[in-house]
């Protein structure tokens, strides 16, 4: 299969149910703010992901998590609007457009990103078609892995030891920033698909090696990629001081670590029910120039 | 009874167990941000609206539902903390403390408050005691009274209406940026309470009632209030040209009309099982002087 193609047609879904749940009636500006950061584009890997994890354990129809599988980039919007407000990484350019601040103002770009993380909470907690301790068990899952304990931890670790330059914090780092909440993708997707415990514990096992091969690559990136695909600056993370694989382990080294975490995930869903886009996604992570 | 009295005791109760339930185990500044708005004092008056209004209807142990309760303190701190960042408030005290971001950067301050929200909808997720519809109802409130339809849209209203003075839009504003989030936390109290449809509707009013009442009054303590005893700078609206209600009503006025939304408040209550405590608070929260 063409797994580029696949996820292209793939996001082409996700951007749809997007517009469809971007919440109306709200102060104009806050509603333009949201609507600007959803819609700007990006792989929407993480909804993705939830709905390929639960296909994967067997889940025919997918209709009724789509909406749960959306939350999820709501969560990623809010996060990057966070991260490019200038007291955190001062970008004023995301996917080649300029970031929420530049556009609306550091203040509306503060509550759009507040606004985002509890919509996500709020859409999944009014669905009405799964069952309240599934719902419950996602929304546990979800602020676990993007909050103190995962997505926002490592973002604060990040920030912390931008200055020094040691090799013990690295794993931390990319566990938490980025990995945890990819892993909780997977794992939700499990649980909203009746994975057995073995196939859960699985797909949290995929879903930390491939989230961890995710953040080598944008470290690999930052360094060697093209400006004009990734819509952003690179060399930023360098400029910055930052803890990267390739700051501490030269870009061949981190290439062949990546590798070998996709490897490792690779082995993690083979015994799935129907693995092969989980393994196609895999060995995309690594093969990305975006 | 003593209202003061019987509120200080009470927050004395939430102090304990906010201080049991701030969560550790992540990166220490972070931590120690989120420990040090979170211990900073304030009235505590979201938790003890859940825990008094559970009451209200019957409840006998309440428990079961403290974690829930000190959630709402959680995502109250992180506002807190938001909205004194210097993009927004730019607030140098808060309770007579320097604010978060004054003591630990903004960095740390908004990942913080970030950190505070998910981990409140995190607290609610993981309570094994309360069966999961409630639970998940509960944070559909939560995420709804404090989101974007809530205390986050009311503060992008307020934002936006800084620089105008229209009497149309105070409403919006005391009802989402105020009212919405008290109102989450006496339904709250009530779901978990088993209340009957008619009392979670006469919860719900209550909150409104006490919320706008709250605001009013909180805007009057800006103009007239005692600095030393608030631990902030007073006349701060006026001088960022907020819409506020002694701007528009004049202080007389002001108070007239927070006066008849605690009637209004107290009436709404009357006919519930228990009813003295809340209607005790109702009247407290336009005595207030802090």
């Amino acid at each position: 299969m063409d797994v580029k193609h696949f996820l292209a047609k793939q996001s082409v879904f996700i951007n749809e149910q997007i517009k469809r749940l971007t919440p109306s009636g709200i102060p104009e500006k806050l509603f333009d703010a949201m609507a600007y950061s959803l819609s700007a584009g990006g792989k929407r890997l993480r909804p993705i992901l939830v709905l390929e994890s639960a296909k994967a354990v067997g889940m025919e129809d997918i209709k009724d998590i789509v909406d749960i599988a959306v939350a999820t980039e709501f969560i990623h919007t809010y996060s990057l609007i966070h991260d490019d407000l200038p007291a955190m990484d001062d970008d004023e350019l995301r996917r080649g457009k300029p970031t929420c601040h530049i556009v609306y103002g550091e203040a509306i770009a503060i509550l759009a990103g507040d606004g985002l993380q509890s919509y996500a909470f709020e859409l999944i907690s009014k669905n009405r078609t799964v069952p309240p301790d599934k719902l419950l068990k996602v929304i546990n899952i979800l602020s676990h892995g993007t909050g103190i304990y995962g997505m926002v931890g490592g973002q604060a670790a990040d920030i912390l030891h931008e200055k020094e330059n040691s090799f013990n914090d690295i794993n931390f780092i990319h566990t938490h920033k980025t990995a945890k909440f990819i892993q909780s993708c997977c794992q939700m997707g499990g649980v909203l698909a009746d994975a057995t415990e073995e196939e859960e514990i699985s797909l949290k096992n995929y879903g930390l090696y491939i989230g961890l091969a995710f953040q080598i690559q944008d470290d690999i990136l930052d360094e060697i990629g093209d400006e004009k695909k990734l819509g952003k600056k690179t060399k930023k993370d360098r400029d910055k001081n930052k803890l990267t694989y390739p700051s501490i382990y030269g870009i061949e080294e981190s290439k062949r670590i990546a590798r070998e975490y996709v490897e490792k995930a690779v082995s993690e869903v083979e015994k799935l029910k129907r693995p092969e886009i989980l393994i196609e996604i895999a060995k995309f992570i690594i093969n990305r120039e975006v």
